[in-house]
């Protein structure tokens, strides 16, 4: 197994030994060289976005001083859920690794593959998004950001 | 306009003008009283995945000493993104009201819609997602934590 890799599983199993939440592991890898590794910490965090990706993510920017991780390259010991795939863009991270798979995740009871399904439109969602309206109310944050020389776009 | 989404629609506007981050705003409220609100955190805290959802959900959490907020309701300025929209599917929320929608977002430069196309398949991801192997080594967290009876499941 690629030494990157074999760390994300390793991290994977020592957060699951902790009980420190779902036995997933994550490492953020820049120029060969590791950056952050980070487990899944939900349980112990009272966190559900603590996940294993996101928090190898938000340790990896805040240690290069960066939102944006477009040198880095993501090993997950297993497929990224839907949160972490799209925190993964935000991050402009450009390459996954990952060994097992979404399925393998939901045979152990995770909800990765159901939200997947749910943000392609396969299943209907459990949640209820209403739109309250679309007034020029509601435009003011964005177009006070839109007009804002200062603000760092990203 | 509904006093949480003017709240939250405030709290988008008072972190833009702070130049905290993305002009969003979110405010998590359980038995019609706010238990958390806030605004994204992106460039401040150069944390790519510190959107308001996902902070609101984050101190909500930990506020309630509760990773599972079905019991809550989200009010976003914005449309949630899909990290957002994920997070919100794992920390059980069952409901969201929500303002100016991901196509205002984009408008102002903001890749939300971009990242629901590539999530329900309609456009081409930047990341390359590579699989490394279905080894039977990848599934030793996994199994360990199936089998482990001490797991806090969820």
């Amino acid at each position: 197994m690629d030494k990157f890799m074999a760390l994300a599983v390793a991290e994977a199993l020592r957060g699951a030994k902790k009980h420190h939440g779902g036995p997933f592991g994550a490492v953020v890898v820049r120029k060969g060289k590791v950056v952050a590794k980070a487990h899944n910490r939900v349980v112990v965090t009272n966190d559900p976005t603590a996940h294993a990706e996101v928090l190898a993510i938000r340790a990896a920017a805040k240690k290069l001083k960066n939102f944006d991780l477009r040198d880095c390259v993501l090993y997950a010991s297993c497929e990224p859920c839907p949160m972490c795939l799209a925190a993964i863009h935000w991050a402009r991270i450009k390459k996954v690794y990952f060994g097992s798979c979404s399925l393998d995740a939901k045979k152990i009871g995770f909800d990765d593959e159901l939200f997947y399904e749910i943000l392609n439109g396969k299943k209907k969602s459990p949640v209820k998004m209403v739109r309250v309206g679309a007034g020029k109310e509601y435009l003011v944050p964005l177009k006070f950001w839109a007009h804002d020389m200062k603000a760092k776009k990203y």
